[in-house]
């Protein structure tokens, strides 16, 4: 079984950070590893989007998050345990994780609200 | 001649801004318009990465800032004058393009470094 590949920190990029979390799916189960105490597994986020996401779409999304250096994962028996890279990468580039998870946060919140402003031509 | 397409501020997403400044040229050329107090041209951007881009691409890349929201273009003869639109998207998202562009500078400033530290095996 080929080794899981996690990037040096130094190696993290901020283009690779935010390629991996311009994916609205992406982002969803990066904001729950990120705010979880315990690791996750890949399983737990077939759901995550609010519709069934095929298995290998998901376990595709896990190795862009992992090889961005957004998680590290470790194999036990057949599943990946996720937990987040926050701390690190917080060490390297302070507050970006935080902007992006509370814009994000912003965006859903304004989506769900009633009466939400229609959007007029620009 | 087509009219050059903005999106309402409401219509501006994090995803759309994410995947804009994930690339490296996008993400000089946009940290250059922000920092400019009048309109840049694009021609001006025509080496920004230290080597020629080819027209069609800078335009390509001008055309994925203009409509993700990131930039406001105007048509003056042949050329197209650009502006920032920093400030609605602070508005919208307060903090993320702060610290976006905090986190691209951090980077260079790294990479230029003497003695920057080396990349170790994770």
């Amino acid at each position: 079984m080929r080794p899981l590949y996690h990037p040096a920190i130094e190696d993290v990029t901020v283009e690779g950070i935010l390629h991996a979390l311009s994916d609205p799916v992406r982002v969803r189960i990066f904001k729950n590893i990120a705010s979880s105490e315990c690791a996750q597994t890949c399983s737990t986020f077939l759901e995550v989007s609010g519709q069934p996401i095929p298995k290998s779409t998901l376990s595709q999304h896990f190795k862009v998050l992992r090889e961005t250096g957004l998680v590290r994962s470790e194999r036990k028996g057949v599943e990946l345990h996720n937990v987040s890279r926050c701390a690190e990468i917080d060490e390297r580039f302070p507050g970006l994780l935080t902007a992006i998870v509370a814009a994000h946060q912003r965006q859903l919140e304004r989506a769900q609200a009633p009466g939400r402003r229609r959007s007029r031509p620009a």
